[in-house]
C-alpha cells in the first residue's frame, strides 16, 4: 500500500531533538494504511475553532454520529489566521506543557473528546469525577470519564493574574496553542486520584508521572491549537484524526466499524477475537465490517512495550496474514494511558465513537494493572465490561465482550477457551510473554506469528544494548 | 398540637433493652407535628412489597413525583402475610444486622431510596460508585450516590451457599426482614471508600463504624420487611415515612415543599434562611410553601449532638416562635450519615424528592467535615452545591443555595452577610458553638433562642455527669 505522507505534509513541523533517546528508524514497509484525502473541516461535521461549521450531512451517513453531533476540530486553518494566532501567543503568559499535557492537546485538538473544546473548567471536571459524563446545553449527556485537565503552580497562577488568555508552549518554548476564557480552580490531587482510580495507593504510573509533581491549580478554557501536533518519530502517518478515520471508513464503504484498543503486542488470541468479531458481524447482516486496530500512542508505564516496537510488531501481524489488511485500519490513538480500569475503559470507548466506531471490543480487566502495593489486581476483571455496558452516554455503542482465548495445547494454537476441557488450555500472561521474549525463548507454536515474536525479542535485545540508557518514547513536536 | 401516637400504634413493637445507655425521657410537649391519617399504600402511588399497586393519580397531584414514578413500600401488610413471612424467616440462614444496617433497612423499607427495592446488587453498586445514578428499565435515570449495601463475611457466605433467600435479624436474633433473589459479590472496601469519599485517609467516621470491620462480600437482593422499623426511644412519632410526609403536605395544601437537612442544633442563622426561603417562594407566586425541617436521625459521628438533644432543641426553636409551626413540618430522616460531602448531598436531596420536596436548601460544605489527617476541610465548600446542581436525576429538584448568615455585631442578631461591612460580622463555627455550650458560656445575644441554647448546655452537662459512660444513640428496634 502507498504511503500516507500525502496528508501529513500539510502541517510541516520542526523535528524536536530528543536527547539521550534511542530512536530507531522504522522500515519503509510500515505503511499499510491506505492513503487518505486531506482532512476537511466539514467532513463528518467537524467544528472548526471558534467558527462552528454546520454538519454536512451525507459524507459519513453510515457512521455513528460523534458525541454532541459534531466533531470538534481545534487546529487553526493554515494561512493568515494561524500566523495571527502565533503572534498573539507571543504576548500572553506562557504555560510550559509536559509530554502528557501535549498529548492531551493533541487529543483535544482533533476532537477525540468531542464535544469538549479545551482543557476542562471546574464544572466539567466535577461532572467527570462524580458522574463520568457531561450534560450538554440541550440536556443530552455524553460520556467523559477521565479528567482532561492542565495543572499550573502558584507562580504561574500569580503570573496570569486576571488575564483571560494564556499561551501553551512546548519544551522549547515554541507556542503550541492558546487557551481562552480561562478559569483557574483548585487541584485537589487526592480527590482526583481517589475518584478516578478508586485508590490512592502510591505507585500509580500516571499519577507519579503527571499528578504528584503537578501544580495545585487547574486551568481550563477554550483551546485553539496553532498547528497539527506531530511527533516526527516516523509514525505520524499512523496518527489519523477522527475526521481522517471517518473518511477512511467511508472510502472503504464500511457499514460497521469495530474498534480494538490495545497497548500490547498482538498475539494470535487477539487476532482470533478480531477475526471472529468480523465473522459475527457478517452473520448479523453487515456487509463490510471494518476493524479499527487502534494501539494507544501516548504515555504508557515503563514495562509496557514502547509504541515504536508495538507498531513494528503489528505490521508483522498483517504482513504474516494473521489479520486482513483489506478490512483492517491500523492507526494510533494519541491518548496517554491512565491505567484506571473501569473508569478509563469508558474513555477508550467514547473516543472511538468520535472516530466512527459503533462496536467496541472490551477485554478482561481493560485498562487494568496490578495493585501498586497489594498482591492482587487493582480492579475486578469483570468490572470493566459491566461498567462500560451501563455507562451514561455510551448507549449508542455496541459493546462486544472479549471471549477468553488461551493456548490450546491439543490443537497447538490459540483458541476460545473450552470449559469442558480446561486441562488442555494454557494461559500466557503479559508478564510470562515478556519474560520469554527477554530470555530469547520461544512461546508455544501458534501463540504469535513468528515475525511478530522476532520483533519482541529484538526489542528486548535492543533494550539491553542501551547499557542503562533508559528508552524514551517520542515527544509530541 | 395533638400527639401522633394514633399512627404509630398500628405497628406495635417490643421495646429493645438498650444496656449501658443513657436514655432520656422526652417531654410530652415535643409533639408539634399534626396527627396524620394512617398511611395507605395507594397514597402517592406507593408500591407494596411484591405487588406493585398502580399509582392513584390525584392524591398528591401538587407534589413532586417520587423517583421512578412510585414510592417503594417494603413493609409487609399486617395480617397473615406478615406472620407467614415471620415463620418463613425462621427457616433461612440468618444475617445479623448492625445498627447502621438496620437504619438502611428502615430507609429502604419506606422508599426513601425509591425505586431501590432492597440492598444493592452489583449492577446498582457499580452504577452508584461510578455514575451516582441508576438507569431504569425505561431508560430514565434516577440519582443514587451512596451505596446502600449489606456486608457479610466468608463464614456467612459459606453458610448461605446456593440458597436464594436469607433472613435479616436484629441484635436479639429477632427476624426483621427477608432478602430474596440474592446476589453475593466482592466488597472491595478500598475502591468503595475512594470513590464515595474521594479519600482513603484513616479516620472517616462511617468507614470506621461500618466498613473497616465489615465482611469482604456484599449481598444484594429484594427486601421484604416484616414490620415497620421502630426505635422506642420516644421519638418514633417523628419518624414519618415519605408516604406520611406526602399526606401531611397534602393535608396542609402545600403547593411547594422546601427541605432543610440538618444534623446540628438550629441557630437563628438557619432560621433566618428558612424564613427567608419561604418569603422568596411566596414572592415567586407560591401560595403555601411548607418547610420540611428534617434532622438526620441515623448514625452520626461522636462529637455531633445526639438526636434526642437535637430534637429537644428544635422543639424549643418552634416553641420560642423562631419558626412558625403552621408552615413547618418537623420529622426525622432515618438515614445514617456518611460525611461524604458532594457525594452524600445528592442522597440527602434525592431522598427528599421521595418525601415530596421540590425545593432543597443546600448549605456551605454540605455533609462535609475536616480532613481526618490533614489540616483542611475534606471538601471544597462550594463543591456540594455545584455537584448538586449538575447531578443526574435531580433535574426536577430546585436547588436553593444557602445564603451566608453570620452574627451581625451592629444589629446584634444573625443576618445575611453584607460584604460591604465585613468587620461587623462574626462567624460562629460549630466547634466554637460547642465549646461555648460545654463551658456553659452564652453565645452573643440573638445567636440562638434562649430555650434552644439551654438545651445544648443541658446536654453537655448531662454528658459530664455520665462519668465516662459513653452516650449511645437509640438502636432501631
Amino acid at each position: 500500500m502507498a504511503s500516507m505522507a500525502t496528508f501529513i505534509v500539510k502541517t510541516p513541523g520542526t523535528p524536536h531533538p530528543i536527547p539521550n533517546t534511542f530512536k530507531p528508524q522504522l522500515p519503509s514497509r510500515l505503511r499499510f494504511v491506505s492513503p487518505l484525502r486531506l482532512p476537511s473541516a466539514a467532513t463528518a461535521g467537524a467544528v472548526k475553532g471558534r467558527n462552528p461549521t454546520p454538519r454536512r450531512p451525507g459524507v459519513s451517513c453510515s457512521l455513528i454520529e460523534p458525541d454532541g453531533g459534531r466533531l470538534v476540530d481545534l487546529v487553526a486553518p493554515e494561512g493568515p489566521d494561524r500566523e495571527a494566532l502565533r503572534r498573539e501567543a507571543a504576548g500572553y503568559p506562557q504555560i510550559k506543557l509536559s509530554r502528557i499535557d501535549l498529548e492531551w492537546v493533541h487529543v483535544l485538538s482533533e476532537g477525540w473528546a468531542s464535544p469538549l473544546g479545551g482543557f476542562m473548567r471546574e464544572a466539567e471536571f466535577l461532572q467527570t469525577l462524580h458522574f463520568n459524563c457531561l450534560r450538554l446545553g440541550d440536556g443530552s449527556v455524553v460520556n467523559m470519564s477521565v479528567p482532561i485537565v492542565l495543572a499550573i503552580d502558584d507562580a504561574q497562577k500569580r503570573a496570569i493574574g486576571d488575564l483571560r488568555r494564556v499561551a501553551l508552549v512546548d519544551a522549547q518554548d515554541k507556542p503550541v496553542a492558546i487557551l481562552s476564557d480561562i478559569e483557574i480552580y483548585k487541584h485537589n490531587k487526592e480527590e482526583r486520584i481517589a475518584r478516578t482510580w478508586g485508590t490512592t495507593a502510591p505507585g500509580l504510573p500516571y499519577v507519579e508521572e503527571a499528578i504528584t509533581k503537578a501544580g495545585n491549580w487547574l486551568i481550563g478554557g477554550d483551546l485553539e491549537v496553532i498547528e497539527r501536533i506531530k511527533y516526527n518519530d516516523g509514525l505520524d502517518q499512523y496518527r489519523l484524526s477522527p475526521v481522517e478515520l471517518r473518511e477512511e471508513f467511508s472510502r472503504r464503504n464500511a457499514d460497521a466499524v469495530f474498534a480494538f484498543q490495545l497497548r500490547n503486542p498482538v498475539h494470535n488470541g487477539h487476532a482470533l477475537l478480531m477475526t471472529d468479531t468480523r465473522r459475527r458481524l457478517l452473520e448479523m447482516g453487515y456487509k463490510n465490517p471494518v476493524l479499527l486496530l487502534h494501539p494507544l500512542g501516548g504515555f504508557t508505564k515503563a514495562d509496557d512495550v514502547p509504541l515504536y516496537w508495538r507498531m513494528k510488531q503489528h505490521e508483522k501481524v498483517l504482513e504474516d496474514g494473521v489479520l486482513n489488511p483489506e478490512t483492517t485500519v491500523v492507526a494510533i490513538f494519541p491518548s496517554p494511558m491512565h491505567y484506571a480500569g473501569p473508569t478509563e475503559v469508558q474513555w477508550h470507548a467514547k473516543s472511538r465513537i468520535n472516530a466512527g466506531a459503533n462496536f467496541y471490543i472490551v477485554g478482561r480487566d481493560p485498562a487494568g494493572m496490578s495493585h501498586p502495593i497489594e498482591k492482587r489486581d487493582l480492579y475486578d476483571a469483570d468490572h470493566g465490561k459491566k461498567v462500560l455496558s451501563m455507562a451514561p452516554g455510551l448507549e449508542r455503542l455496541n459493546i462486544l465482550p472479549f471471549k477468553v482465548a488461551a493456548y490450546d495445547t491439543k490443537q497447538k494454537k490459540m483458541a476460545f477457551f473450552d470449559p469442558s476441557r480446561p486441562q488442555d488450555f494454557l494461559f500466557i500472561s503479559g508478564t510470562k510473554m515478556r519474560t520469554l521474549a527477554k530470555n530469547r525463548e520461544n512461546p508455544p507454536d501458534g501463540f504469535m506469528c513468528p515475525g511478530g515474536w522476532k520483533v519482541l525479542v529484538e526489542y528486548y535485545d535492543s533494550k539491553e544494548t542501551q547499557e542503562g540508557n533508559k528508552f524514551r518514547e517520542a515527544v509530541p513536536a
